[in-house]
């Protein structure tokens, strides 16, 4: 199995999304700057993986710490979670994970550094195996509403196509434009995308032109499902209307390779996500179950649901 | 102006489309040969392009011809329009033009021969006059059509954005996956693509995308107008299911700039075109006219109105 990321005695070890996938390589991270810069850069993508990195590069930092009392330590730790919830601002696993290692900080306040240290550590590694253990569980849920004949069509980044492959799941790549000619050639029996927030009321920002497949889907009457661990609901955020969307660099659409396709100087638009009214979304598989709308009641149903434990 | 293409005494000059927008560079074509492989190779584009590009190789195919017979010179007229009509299948222009040319050689066959080529050298020529004039056509009837707020999204190649800034008209690139957030959010006023193939009852055969677009038009009650010359539409074509749709090499999806974006090996699906039903057009611009559904009929009614002459 891959390993998007691991926690090692050295530090915090990536595989590099930027470079797959043609080059197979892997960065390790030795202070909490290189995992924010990690995150920044999209070497790590998805929100899943960016909470997890969040938490442990906040394990690391804290590791580091040369901190002599627990108020320095405490400083310190406000410094380096004020760093990395900086680096993304769409994808609300990235705060979830802040919150939860500051809850666990929080919990430990009087106990010695070292147990601080020790305790935050292990709490990273628990987020990473529970991110583990719900995928699996989504896994199962999600299995049930596949369709027996037809093709998945998923909508995300560089990496999918090759875990897929290294998988052995058949796999065709298309290009964005080519999603509603596949529909409509009845090519396409179900979609599943990811999240990077979900609101109450079941709005999901995602990879942008997920909205664009999500009409798609309805205007052909396909299942449009979204897969994300409860940790991406966002019920403080009640619609989708205010979820901060990141706006990336122009040269990301007016280059390709260091090379311009788009005139010099011409305007550009490059946001990096979009919201998909939960009017769309036919179900939401989350480690916890399946909701259905209305979604600010079946969300909020699930928020009282256990956790699944970590293996 | 532009001229996207031009007969000069030394041969067919076009604009290299596959080096703009970074480099305007040009090519001279001196045999129909290159001609065609212009055609191929996608140095020229956009169907109406392609019928008068076509009409000027088999011009300059005859104008050098060493033919001393007129049962020769349509041996050699007849190989000059197989090599021509096999170099894309979807544009129906090319076919349009080939026929012309066709016709205005038969019409001919009395004269003698350096009279023939003198006929077809003027016949290509008269074709490029009309497509300015259709295209100016076209402007003045789509302008009466045109929203008094909000932009115009087209889907086109990389030829348009750089055309409009030559033309001082403000404009904003967006990638495709980005179509359905920007009408979401009430920036698109109305929505022009071209077509490469008009069947009888409206059905679309445009850049593949355009379906996309249409039923993103649909959703949000944005008009959906296609522009084309009258040479665009296929009245023997009855609906779009029959229109051969040209497959591109599976290296345009997986390389860029020669480098692998997808895993080596994957399946690949890469159509140059998709087919828009008519349902979703909101009329139909030509320089005869606008045509509305019912198209069965709109449209025969424009082939009975008189073709735009040229300036």
């Amino acid at each position: 199995m891959i390993k998007t990321l691991e926690w090692t005695d050295s530090g915090v070890r990536f595989i590099d999304q930027t470079k797959l996938p043609t080059e197979e390589t892997y960065v390790t991270c030795k202070t909490h700057e290189q995992v924010a810069d990690v995150i920044r850069k999209m070497v790590v993508r998805g929100a899943p993986a960016i909470g997890v990195a969040a938490a442990m590069g906040i394990a690391l930092g804290i590791k580091n710490s040369k901190a002599a009392t627990g108020v320095e330590l405490k400083q310190e730790f406000e410094r380096i979670c004020d760093l990395i919830g900086k680096t993304r601002p769409t994808a609300v696993n990235l705060f979830w994970a802040i919150r939860r290692m500051r809850q666990k900080f929080e919990y430990f306040r009087m106990r010695t550094i070292p147990q601080i240290k020790q305790e935050l550590i292990e709490e990273a590694q628990r987020m990473h195996a529970e991110d583990i253990a719900a995928n699996q569980a989504m896994g199962r849920h999600g299995a049930t509403l596949m369709p027996t004949s037809g093709g998945v069509l998923t909508h995300c980044n560089a990496l999918t196509a090759w875990e897929l492959m290294k998988d052995g799941i058949p796999t065709t790549v298309i290009s964005d434009n080519m999603a509603g000619a596949m529909m409509k050639q009845g090519k396409i029996g179900a979609i599943v995308v990811g999240a990077d927030r979900i609101a109450a009321n079941g709005d999901v920002a995602n990879k942008i032109g997920t909205y664009t497949v999500a009409v798609l889907a309805k205007e052909h009457a396909i299942p449009f499902y979204v897969a994300a661990p409860f940790s991406t609901i966002d019920l403080e955020t009640s619609n989708g209307s205010t979820i901060p969307i990141e706006q990336r660099n122009a040269r990301e659409v007016t280059h390709i390779a260091g090379k311009a396709i788009a005139p010099e100087g011409v305007e550009v638009e490059n946001p990096a996500f979009d919201v998909t009214p939960g009017k769309y979304v036919t179900a939401i598989i989350t480690e916890r179950g399946i909701a259905r709308a209305p979604y600010n009641e079946s969300l909020r149903k699930l928020a009282e649901e256990p956790a699944v434990a970590s293996i």
